[in-house]
């Protein structure tokens, strides 16, 4: 989370989630920590970055579009998904877009 | 910066900017935000989102390929491309993604 991720060269897929939080903070911290838990242990996860200030920004990378689809079938991962709409969230964004180049320091 | 970007529909591109900072600040604030406002000046230019904790996430949209290389090659954001990898960043990675589908709330 506080590192940035060690991806393998590209092609591979990134999940960009974008999101402002309302102010219901119950069972939000844990819900997430969870998550990210869960997430590394799907099929394809290569890695989690995250940010948050006014906006919250989480990239996640992924072998391949299947396993991004799986994970968003997951049915734990549907319930935080479900409490993320109903609750948390005040408003987010998905974007799944596949990562052609990187290069860094 | 603190709202989700409106987007249009995909395909278009992201460019995904994680990095970790140096303890050196001096000009940092000052060059980042005059490279928000330069960035969105530039043609094929479609939005940016940032946030920063332990790691800091920027990712900014673009129509195409053309125009990423485009801003890439701007001379005052050569300049503080060289100021960052010198001075400001301990580590970064650029990640260059079609965004192929999108959703949210």
């Amino acid at each position: 989370m506080s590192k940035i991720s060690a991806t393998p060269q590209p092609p591979y897929y990134a999940v960009i989630f974008t999101s402002t939080r309302t102010s219901d903070d119950l069972g939000y911290i844990d819900m997430a920590a969870n998550m990210l838990t869960l997430a590394a242990q799907q099929s394809g996860f290569l890695g989690v970055e995250s940010a948050r200030e006014a906006l919250g920004i989480t990239v996640s990378y992924w072998t391949d579009l299947a396993s991004i689809k799986q994970w968003k079938a997951n049915l734990d991962h549907q319930q935080a998904q479900k409490l993320g709409r109903e609750k948390w969230y005040a408003s987010y964004k998905v974007r799944i877009a596949k990562v052609e180049r990187d290069y860094g320091l």
